[in-house]
């Protein structure tokens, strides 16, 4: 099937850019010290995952105990959940994995870290925590120095777990469009997860993994010489929003190419500057911003409803006709993938397959 | 199962409220003149639209061609397709459902009347085509008088289609606040239908309905006299952004109740005023605001990542432990009933059904 056989809305994956961009990721981690953990929130998808350690990543990364269950189903051995799990029914399923795989887990609180060593004793098994330290993000964990050793004590003195590392993961950096104040972001918080690593080893608690970074900031992390793994997940499809940011010579960052796109058609053309979309909000994510027209610079997204997606034309000689597909670069790639539940798979301008967004709706 | 034994994120779905909503709109549409045709797009559900058509209306609306299979197959026999249908494989998808159900379609452009034409001869049925006119919206639909009698007498004349009516829908008018510019902006699309309407009678086109509205605006599409039916969706549900349109009175829209709730965990309390809950944008749509916290006014829902939801505490007294799950009011329902496969039925605190959110993910 050629490319405008597709049907719309549909979520588009070219293959090349995605297979360039696994490559491309995989070359610079893995010619350093540091360990690659792709975080696989973005793309849900097995398939992706075992590309992804099939080039040199350790395992991944999974936001959710329901996104972990899919991957393990999909044959994915290695997973850290990059949050504090809550709730007995969580905590059993948790638990229930873990029997099949290797899941560790973050935790930033002392009674969670109770709950989970109760159930691994009632699973038998011994289940691998990392202390999550909040080092600017002011989201999840607990602070840098004294606060992470207390509970790194109590997670090393629990029969059911061992102390696996801390979390450092800085959220808001990712965002910081101008290089050096993101560089600087970054080694500002790597400072406290080496003032914490420091202050473990002197309690007499080795610390063997430090991991965070994402795709915005992973080459500050591994920069620092403290961070032992990273945790990239966008650089496999990237978006609009990780576009803006720049390098150090003011490039677009990184190398990576755009790999995932939204395909929609224009279904009404109700003012001479105005066309309509079939895909609104329910096809692309508009809280990072609107997508972007993909090689029409005078054609401009302005609005999403639900179900539509405004067009404005800014060049009267532009011919856009009722039944043209176009292709649409998202805002913000992992909410996109979520909308749909299947990848359609492009290479050179032909379907190849349909991959499965397995873990779409995964939010328990 | 209690309520708080209900694994989070979860859409919760009041069924005495869901029970009065549909009730109360049916009571107030269904002693006037005017004809009720709920629009799915809100619920998704032909459970639901089976429901709203048990108390009274004549059937239902859809968005898209692949949301009216849904409902087809789940058994409703009238739909009104709001959108116009573009494309050779919806056309054929929508004139195998009109094989089977009564399927209105809309349209705004020769061309597309043509295909729909093409398509319905060749499948030997005839399609209800309705002129969607622009009656301030600024999105789909031709201007009225002249061009929609253009449209309008095209359809009359094609042997495979019959003119059903028009679509006169203005959906930034539902968002207005006040009560009389709301009432004003609606009186003032019905004077252009009604202006369209004579002049396509004075040229022997008889125009059997003229359908638009929504839960902000019904009432004043039923005032003006020339509106033979309504669609309002958001009404069974309810959301933040309804409740912010207010009555005549100043209160809070109508008299429909909050049925729909995304239930959350708190997951971490990391800091003294600061609460993390796992619902995220993968849970709540948050483009219209984000949610509210049912019940407890002092909590704040501020920012939402895309698995997480971060919460203030605005008085220092309020308790609220890790493990805790709260409601959360969406801003917006359609979108978020999107990211969810079921609705988790509750009356009295207990769950009483599974239902599934049907006609999740089509956008096609």
């Amino acid at each position: 099937m050629r490319l405008e056989e597709i049907d719309t809305p549909a979520l588009l994956l070219d293959l090349d850019v995605l297979d360039r961009n696994v490559r491309r990721m995989a070359e610079v981690v893995t010619t350093t010290a540091v360990l690659l953990r792709p975080h696989a929130k973005t793309h849900k998808c097995p398939l992706i995952a075992h590309h992804q350690i099939a080039l040199g990543a350790v395992g991944v990364c999974a936001a959710k105990v329901s996104e972990a269950e899919i991957l393990v189903n999909g044959g994915i051995k290695d997973i850290l959940i990059t949050n504090e799990i809550v709730g007995a029914t969580k905590l059993a399923h948790l638990a229930a994995l873990a029997r099949e795989a290797r899941i560790a887990v973050c935790a930033d609180d002392p009674e969670n870290v109770q709950a989970l060593n109760d159930v691994a004793l009632d699973f038998g098994i011994r289940i691998p925590v990392l202390v999550e330290v909040n080092v600017g993000g002011d989201r999840c964990g607990v602070g840098p120095g004294e606060p992470a050793l207390t509970l790194a004590t109590q997670i090393a003195s629990s029969t059911g777990l061992y102390f696996a590392g801390i979390q450092a993961y800085y959220g808001p950096a990712q965002h910081i469009r101008e290089f050096e104040r993101r560089r600087t972001a970054i080694l500002g918080a790597a400072e406290k997860a080496r003032r914490t690593v420091e202050l473990l080893e002197a309690n007499g608690i080795h610390c063997p993994c430090v991991t965070g970074g994402g795709t915005g900031t992973y080459r500050f992390e591994i920069e620092s010489g403290i961070f032992t793994e990273v945790q990239p997940g966008s650089y496999v499809f990237m978006d609009l929003d990780y576009g803006k940011n720049v390098q150090e010579d003011g490039s677009v960052l990184e190398d990576f190419g755009q790999a995932l796109f939204v395909y929609a058609t224009v279904m009404s053309r109700s003012a001479r500057d105005r066309a309509i979309l079939d895909a609104g909000e329910k096809a692309v994510c508009v809280t990072l911003g609107m997508p972007q027209v993909y090689g029409m610079p005078d054609v401009e997204y302005v609005r999403a409803s639900v179900e539509h997606g405004n067009l404005i034309l800014h060049d009267p000689e532009r011919v856009l006709s009722i039944g043209e597909k176009i292709r649409l670069i998202p805002g913000y790639c992992d909410p996109t993938v979520n909308l749909f539940d299947w990848y359609v798979c492009i290479r050179r301008g032909s379907v190849e397959a349909l991959w499965p967004v397995a873990a779409r709706g995964a939010v328990r």
